[in-house]
């Protein structure tokens, strides 16, 4: 039998890179999309598509609404930067930064870990393209493994958690190497922090590529050599990024 | 101005004392509770009345349905033990345990924190009572500050996170002279894991007394040489204890 893995998936690029690296470790995947008050659903359809394509053992959605707390662009309702060149992007953490995100996505993956027997979490942190949020450097990945084996019934009993984080030393042209690598679709993935609705496509949305999410995927594919798949609102026929509110 | 500090509240004895303690320390209390699925809602309306007795500076709730993980009693459809002796409470792990509740608590806790600027985690986790939850002991407590002080923001700038558990080495009627001691009125207060609808009371419940948070706390008062104010089964006219299913 193989080993259990927890993967959290938000369904954009990121996770779902990790999603098709663990399949091809060899462990049996089960998903985790966390709705934590997003303002786009889009990315939790993104989520259940990725989760499908790539075989996910079972696919949970958790809802959390962190605009009880607040404290970000992401939940609230500030303004997402746009067309900030990487300078001020890595300037000081971000407003769209959400208050201890990955504590709380690394916890609730634990927990579905336990309750599956599953000592392996597997996440999409990134020292280099993180943007300046400190819950994605390697020594809060290892302050959590400490963690979670003082905090679990399988750790009490000397299992021994690890947190794989297989894009922690990849820029973002190496992340999307790595997926392609894997045969991931990226067309499949959702990125954008600013989606447009496609107007002639019910439904659908399309990235607005100008927000620091956009910016580093497009920037990624360009470095990688790669087109990237997803439509953006410079595509739409008849539509001006200029003219969405 | 008074240091803040977010509270756990769940409108229990221990986290009710825990706010009692934080109150008298001096600290601004903000107060969150975890809707994260209890099968009673009763005890969300005993974290908000000990929040406003007790002078919360904000109380908020935040919703997390941990049902779409499982693994407990306390959330999921298993039969909640009754009538066990500390030794058979104590002999493993229970099925009232929740995989990874406090390290999810914790970090919603800390996300609070970070959008209030404030460094003090207030829980009430107790190494002698603890009925074998794994993430009750100080080892993991000092875990998660080693966590706290990576994860977040404040933390990266130098600030340093600190975990007050000032019941972990209380006994239950420790716990409940030190909150009697600080003046706090324990009618309040909510523990039963099974309570029953009061005939009497519309909308008011009773305690079963039979479950193990029931026994422990009636054990707590009895030692402490003082009556529990709270409502029980028992204490119904005309109603069996076993005739409620």
């Amino acid at each position: 039998m193989s080993a259990r893995a927890v993967v959290l998936l938000s369904g954009g690029l990121d996770s779902s890179t990790c999603l098709a690296w663990a399949r091809e470790r060899g462990f049996e995947c089960w998903t985790l999309a966390v709705d934590y008050g997003q303002r786009h659903r889009v990315e939790l359809e993104a989520a259940r598509r990725v989760a499908q394509a790539l075989g996910s053992a079972g696919h949970r959605e958790l809802k959390l609404d962190l605009r009880a707390i607040g404290g970000s662009a992401l939940t609230a309702d500030l303004e997402v930067p746009r067309d900030r060149d990487e300078r001020a992007m890595g300037a000081d953490i971000p407003v769209t930064y959400v208050p201890a995100r990955n504590t709380v996505l690394l916890g609730l993956a634990l927990a579905l870990a336990e309750t599956l027997d599953a000592h392996d979490l597997v996440a999409g942190m990134n020292a280099l393209d993180y943007s300046g949020y400190p819950d994605c450097r390697p020594e809060f990945v290892r302050a959590f493994e400490a963690l979670a084996n003082l905090a679990t019934r399988a750790g009490a009993g000397g299992a021994v958690f690890t947190v794989h984080t297989p894009l922690m030393s990849l820029d973002k042209a190496g992340v999307i190497r790595l997926g392609r690598s894997l045969g991931l679709d990226y067309s499949l993935t959702h990125t954008c922090y600013d989606p447009a609705p496609d107007p002639a496509s019910p439904g659908a949305c399309a990235a607005c590529g100008r927000c620091d999410a956009c910016l580093l995927r497009l920037k990624g594919f360009r470095e990688a050599g790669l087109p990237d798949p997803v439509r953006y609102v410079t595509d739409l026929p008849g539509l001006e990024p200029t003219s969405r509110t």
